[in-house]
């Protein structure tokens, strides 16, 4: 019998709340040049301290031994869902992360502008990394001139410097589709073609992103040095089953960044608007303490220094959310997780592999007897070392959410 | 390859002695109103400490992360079988915790009385809850009556109170079925139908449910208030890999309620009767110590205790294990592993998914350098966290029963 129908059919619906309070990159390595310490384990922080006293603890592996997930499979995996099985493709994290609600069977790519020779041969795969501005009017142009291909709609919306994204909306689409980039200058842009030949759905696709081509190069062709655009990635939104349904709770997203609240939006999640601060964050859940049951709660900035490799700025961003902490605590969760989505070592300055740290606090979860949450500190947890993908299993049960298995 | 195959492939034979003892539901939760420890680090444990200090330890998630275990499935992954995989009925449970020796492809289902009124609608589905000598009365007279439908046979055999179980002996007969209950007031007793509804085994079953009732109510259609009687968990017993074949071992099973007995009997051990105290079960363990390779000694207070949430008779009932230790170890067996088949946590009041403590000892199991066998220490032991069902495998290990793996 497959795990998650056993978790199904275990599954009670109780009036507890549950809260993942995601500190984005938390974890990070003791090095000898850092004093071997962490930045948690050198911030000052009297409430997670408070906490630990109460709590368990363990580490997390995001995806399996060794793997070094993007934002996309680490919150899956922290939603529940199994970030192998369950694969969002690069042109849907990009088109999330700009705030564009998708919806399941769209196709979304990751595009870039490029400038290409009279002959077509991509010159600059960056097109000179073109400025934001001349993206934004460059995407608004196209977009007022392209809005449907055939019954297809199709969805233009500028990022940073010479990136966008575009959707293709329509019915009986599917990806993944190759990259029509050369992946370097000096060839012509490749067509994307099915990965799977015989799948009549990405061959439609396929043949959409031929027409758009034909359709928006003539519309840029004389401008320089953005004449042409690449697009990779290009895949559909895969079919999630929604968090509600999985685990018979309500959730709501209480996230700043735009590819959190997308990520979250994926599982069906209710995105909460308007918070910009964690503090505010903190307030907005005890607001909306009563409408849901489940409350996902997004703190990028200990990543953001963790891949500056910014120790300090780290140290510091930890301690701010701990300052703020007892605000969250005023309506205290039946049920609080506290962890990353992954670690972001200063030292590595990027996502890594290394188990994130974890601490867990409900009326069940015991106590560790750990004065202080900390990468060191939860080796030693009850929790031990597990796959990202249980926690919410872990905080179901610790809202007894589960009925006994077997007599 | 299978794993099972893998270690099936490997398994020697030895001349060792092991040892698997229970303390039924022995993992429990430091709590702040228990003083932060466990009814286990709070006990006088002399003999466990000592054997600690030369002894490995960990944590066994008992089926999944989160997963509160009844005993079946407890036990089965103790005994080293996937309980997710060989899924026990409660029917099958129930007869073997009434002592009934069941064979493979029984089917068994937990009854008990009720009341009907004339139109045949349940008005009481506990009749009154009679007292156990009229349901052994009731009992009685349809044993008399209802000896074999055409050629299956039917063992009806009381249980406390209004309930009873009924075992189907015959060919072709498969579970499960769904449940001839209303599961409340004000409804007829609906029909036990197969859940599969292609196995014609299961149609058989079914087929012998409604004509046992059509021969069973008129014998007691007269009684008050037990005129009727309700039918759930009708399952049969799965076929299981005998535990000697599995093994290479074989076990014999000291246990003193019937439940585990039965259990223990599912996978083949030998039942030896007679022991009431855990004195006499290790006694029993030193007469029978030439005639088995494996023991397996259950010790059931510390779960009882655990589901009263009575903290210091938990903690006395370890107490009173560890003294009557030292009987154990005149015999000192080759390997011993000592652990429980799921928490029960005071806090709880019933079982738990929260990971056991198990300690394991042999000439090759080293020493974790830990001063007692407690749930905070078994956190730092160096057989980490790890599910229930490889615990016979590290003792057939520490037993040196497996060979090498390739060269």
């Amino acid at each position: 019998m497959n795990l998650d129908s056993l978790y199904s059919e275990l599954t009670l619906s109780t009036k507890k709340k549950l809260v993942l309070l995601v500190l984005d990159g938390l974890g990070d390595l003791a090095t000898p040049e850092q004093g071997s310490l962490t930045p948690l384990e050198s911030a000052l922080t009297p409430n997670l301290d408070k906490l630990s006293k109460v709590s368990a603890q363990g580490r997390m592996i995001p995806v399996a031994p060794g793997i070094t997930p993007g934002s996309g499979p680490g919150h899956l995996a922290l939603f529940g869902y199994d970030p192998v099985e369950i694969q969002v493709g690069r042109g849907v994290i990009e088109a999330l992360g700009l705030g564009v609600e998708l919806k399941a069977g769209d196709v979304a790519a990751r595009a870039n502008f490029c400038t290409l020779d009279a002959n077509g041969i991509v010159t600059d795969r960056r097109a000179g990394r073109i400025e934001t501005e001349v993206c934004e009017e460059l995407c608004s142009l196209l977009s007022s001139r392209i809005q449907k291909i055939g019954d297809t709609q199709v969805i233009i919306k500028a990022g940073k410097g010479h990136r966008f994204v575009v959707i293709f909306r329509g019915k009986g689409l599917e990806g993944p589709l190759t990259d029509a980039d050369p992946h370097r200058e000096g060839k012509p842009i490749p067509s994307a073609d099915p990965v799977n030949a015989k799948s009549a759905k990405a061959k439609k696709a396929a043949e959409l992103i031929t027409e758009f081509y034909k359709q928006a190069l003539p519309i840029i062709k004389d401008r320089q040095p953005a004449n042409g655009f690449l697009m990779r990635g290009i895949a559909h939104q895969p079919k999630i089953e929604l968090f509600e349904d999985r685990y018979k709770l309500k959730p709501a997203c209480l996230a700043v960044y735009p590819m959190y609240k997308g990520l979250a939006q994926l599982v069906g999640m209710k995105k909460i608007e308007g918070a910009q601060t964690i503090s505010e964050q903190f307030e907005t859940y005890l607001n909306e303490y009563d409408n849901y049951d489940f409350f996902f709660i997004h703190y990028k900035y200990t990543d953001m220094h963790g891949e500056d490799g910014n120790f300090d700025a780290k140290r510091r961003a930890i301690e701010e959310l701990d300052r703020a902490l007892p605000l969250l605590m005023e309506k205290k969760p039946d049920v609080l997780a506290i962890t990353g989505d992954h670690s972001t070592p200063c030292k590595v300055r990027g996502h890594s592999w290394h188990p994130q740290p974890v601490m867990l606090h409900s009326e069940f979860s015991g106590t560790d007897k750990l004065d202080r949450f900390t990468e060191t500190g939860a080796n030693l947890g009850s929790l031990g070392v597990f796959e990202a993908k249980y926690l919410i299993r872990h905080m179901q049960a610790n809202a007894m959410m589960f009925d006994k298995f077997g007599a």
